[in-house]
């Protein structure tokens, strides 16, 4: 039988070059940058114009289909995961790395029926990766086959994380005690490169042993998860609980499956609540 | 006058290229990790054959010019500024990343003159971006023309740092801290790619506005001191005082002019001995 959504897939991964697209041209001008939750949670025109061109392209050929983005989202519209086959947008993930040309910067989609995730596409536009996982099929990035580290020893990982934008003072100091835990381990060091679908993306790669944050939200993994579980991966909550799609939000631990540890407890790991 | 220096500087982009080569080709076999300082102070193989490739082929063209590695002096030799041509090497940058292949690994090459610096050259061989920095000529980032981000508002930075390579838990609190008081002045954000030099050129490009880092050697900040410099950025102390090239090493602040806030106090940044 043929695959029934490689073609909202192939149509995906146009749109995320689209939508890259726009974004490079985006960073060759000014820009008027906004604050949503904190001074350091910011948002830009082209955050809005980017969901607004991807909405409406998948609206117009898939009008049945249900939608969840953040900025739309941000507008007051509800996240609520049905049945239905359904696209979760993060317009630009990495918008603080937007506004600073910091040259790590993401469209993020993921696709999820019935509550399961079937694609994923993650593209990182100006380092020009596209990052797709597709259920069963494996990940890839531009083409080649992604597979997780399978990094056993803890003490030997390397994690990506990011401090996040909260900045309540019992927040950081979570945020920054869990890194001090981490570190005293102790690990091999700690990176993070400003976007959470890039940060897990790498994880895919291989390139890191796990990624871990609090306070993130479903279409900040929507693409991503797929990629990260499709090389072998795994997602879960930091209590160590397989994380289910429709619970994509909260406390975020990704990586490969001996990387358990990190949510064993042995770690020390905090959650926060932002 | 011709540029008395210009060939060195072309042999150094030369030379790092051909790094670069033997550094890609690693990426792809199997690794041999050895421990310095500290368990999260790595060295392989091939940091060793490619600083003595390095050393070799210029000690051929050059006899009577100096040299500073980091790996010689690993293997016991001094670090000694005279006002002889001194090159400066770090054969990898970002040995963590090497092992753990992830994507950001630089080739950095500084050469001082009567202990100024005259040229400096960092390559980061994943991403193929070749930075060189000529004194009085400019910066560059594989041809294209670097320039600091000039952002005076601290509040509006996007800085980074690396949590560093120590393990003993009074320096890791410092550097911690630091990054608490920085979160709270507040700062846009904090960014680790895992490499000093790397870092440092993101500055110089102005995605990022300034790096801090306590306890850098200087091999990690020869190729790439100049680099900011020439994009309009200042090198110094975490006191605020302008570093001189001969003590390049100790605590390391760079960033666009403006940006001496982050050394005022009112960030209230501490050094810490590692
Ligand atoms: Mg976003
Ligand atoms: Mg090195």
């Amino acid at each position: 039988m043929a695959d029934p959504w490689q073609e909202c897939m192939d149509y995906a991964v146009i749109l995320a070059r689209q939508a890259g697209e726009m974004i490079r041209e985006a960073l060759k001008n000014e820009m008027d940058v906004m604050i949503k939750s904190s001074p350091a949670d910011l948002v830009t025109v082209t955050d809005q114009k980017v969901e607004k061109m991807l909405m409406s392209s998948i609206k117009e050929k898939y009008p049945c289909h249900s939608f969840i983005g953040e900025e739309s989202v941000a507008a007051g519209e509800k996240t609520v995961f049905t049945e239905q086959p359904t696209w979760v947008i993060d317009p630009i993930d990495g918008t603080t790395n937007f506004v600073h040309r910091f040259p790590f910067v993401a469209v993020s989609i993921g696709f999820l029926v019935n509550k399961e995730m079937e694609f994923g596409i993650v593209y990182s536009c100006v380092e020009d990766k596209m990052y797709t996982g597709r259920k069963g099929k494996g990940a890839f990035c531009n083409g080649q086959k992604l597979q997780v580290s399978q990094q056993e020893d803890i003490t030997k990982s390397l994690l990506v994380t990011e401090l996040g934008s909260s900045r309540k003072p019992e927040t950081l100091r979570i945020v920054l005690s869990n890194m001090e835990k981490l570190c005293s381990v102790p690990v091999h060091g700690i990176r993070s490169v400003g976007t959470a679908a890039v940060n897990m993306c790498l994880v895919a790669t291989g390139g890191a042993d796990a990624y871990y944050e609090m306070g993130i939200h479903c279409w900040d993994m929507a693409g991503a998860g797929i990629i990260v579980t499709e090389a072998g991966g795994v997602l879960m909550d930091v209590t160590g609980e397989i994380m289910p799609p429709q619970s994509m939000q909260g406390s975020l631990l990704c990586g490969s499956l001996q990387n358990q540890t990190l949510a064993d407890g042995d770690s020390g790991v905090a959650s926060a609540t932002t």
